[in-house]
């Protein structure tokens, strides 16, 4: 099996092993990822965040549905923040998403955060490289906006959405400033509820006051009222998410353009990050001496910064390092 | 004002400036923290993490307290995860916190999650450093256990308590192998609420059997019953705390050592990661010709990984970098 070429066949089998392999050796897995990048940037990629309980799961089914009834292949992965304590949840949503589980145009990833290899954000960019390259027209990224790595992660999207619901915590006070700052539409679900009225009124009574305090914005965001239960509202926001694409693509596509080199700056300060921890680990190994340093901090006689100058300015004169 | 002459006498107002020069301008402190490190070490770190609701704050109150008592200066570092949706809760504890506020002895310091520079661990390091310098006897680290950050923000302390309550979630299913793992001292809160011998039940039969299934631990985690509210336990649960510290300063500091030394290592590992990619973006801004080559990625010409290498080995190069 040539993982690379049959995941550009679009192979599930293979994307799934070349997935897991990515996770399990992030760096011998490099050359993969290397000869899968000329096959990327195809995609489109739109993210979802919200508070637990906002329907993300039920509206990522939704959206799912509607893109296939389009004709488009998409992707979806399915970030769980991992708690120590409640995680799981993805589970349990993979489990519901099991409505496409027999499409061959579907294909549906969680992904935990992991403490190993570079965070939360590199992660989900290796997945959805591979899943970019793997040919599928859409992907989406749905993550619980409980911190700032979550909302990292969906800032790797084109279009984000950002969800709420009637009568969360103080309603409109469960949205604070950061999160509607990433957000391209706001979605209001659960419009069945009581209290969408309100909930509603409200949100468009906030983005009036952002609009008019704030800078000028090139897109404004849209706030749309949808109810992933019974499919209400659902072909508005697909006219808005197809907007925003439109809008990025077409009418701005220097926006565009600046999204991904602000992206792509990221993903290489993250490499970067993470070879230079590397060699470094390697030098402490190697070198015994290293090792009377490190005590020599621990001693309080040397402080950790400097060691860190000295390791860092090894490097440079190490024949052996790269 | 000398800054660190002041915090080393341990003058609250200058410990204040301090830790927000450092947060500020963290590269520009950096001789500060070099200063101040040689008299680091003394204090004896408490780790306290819990889902929310557990009632850290109210214990870490108690706790304060009991050291207050016992002639021991306190500092408490409160991490709030700062959720876009729901962030703030940490602003409330500090107000319930001002029983200490004229207490000459009690230090208190609030924490959020930022993106910048380098993640939460760097940040409370930065602080709990300036704190143990200042000659605080106990810094308690609080924080919500609701991610890996969090996770290993309290891996920074010697002694670690995980608190659960009862009636949360399923009873134990909240407590998962991963918090259970870093607890030294598992603390069931709440001890005078309906379900409380329940829940010490089942917490007794899960520890009995990660023992019986574990590798033998030179230091198996205590249990015990508290009530934050009534003062009920805090008595035991001082003790515990003591034994465990008795245990790794006269029984094992061999153990003691070890953890001082992987927590050393991990901080140069993130110095040397900072300083790496803070060279890259300068070297990505001096010289224009990155730019191009960062355009060819866009254009898929080439690939992230070999701009991110060649980067790093430029810089071996570059006569201007230290």
């Amino acid at each position: 099996m040539d993982l690379v070429r049959d995941t550009l066949a679009g192979d599930f089998r293979a994307i799934a092993r070349l997935l897991r392999r990515i996770e399990d050796q992030p760096l011998a897995s490099r050359p993969l990822l290397k000869a899968l990048y000329p096959h990327t940037g195809k995609a489109f990629l739109l993210g979802l965040t919200g508070p637990p309980g906002a329907g993300k799961s039920s509206l990522v089914d939704r959206l799912v549905t509607s893109f296939r009834e389009m004709g488009l292949t998409v992707a979806v992965v399915a970030v769980d923040p991992t708690s120590p304590f409640t995680g799981g949840a993805v589970l349990g949503d993979r489990v519901r998403m099991q409505n496409h589980a027999t499409d061959p145009g579907v294909f549906i990833r969680s992904l935990a955060t992991r403490g190993s290899f570079g965070g939360l954000t590199p992660a989900v960019r290796g997945v959805v490289q591979v899943l970019d390259a793997a040919g599928f027209d859409r992907i989406l990224i749905e993550t619980v906006g409980v911190g700032q790595d979550e909302v990292d992660v969906v800032r790797l999207a084109q279009t984000t959405l950002v969800l709420t619901v009637p009568g969360l915590g103080d309603g409109i006070q469960a949205i604070k400033a950061g999160i509607m700052e990433i957000a391209d539409i706001l979605v209001l679900n659960k419009a069945d509820r009581p209290g969408a009225e309100q909930a509603l009124q409200e949100l468009k009574a906030m983005m009036e006051m952002n609009r008019s305090l704030g800078v000028e914005k090139p897109w404004h965001p849209a706030l749309v009222k949808v109810s992933a239960r019974t499919g209400e509202g659902l072909n508005e926001l697909l006219e808005r998410i197809e907007a925003h694409r439109t809008f990025l693509t077409r009418e701005r596509p220097d926006l565009l353009e600046a999204k991904r080199k602000d992206h792509l700056t990221r993903l290489i300060l993250d490499l970067v990050r993470e070879e230079a921890a590397r060699r470094t680990q390697e030098t402490l190994r190697q070198n015994r001496t290293w090792e009377d340093r490190l005590v020599q901090v621990l001693e309080r006689r040397l402080d950790p910064y400097t060691l860190a100058e000295e390791l860092m300015d090894q490097k440079h004169n190490d024949p052996d390092t790269p």
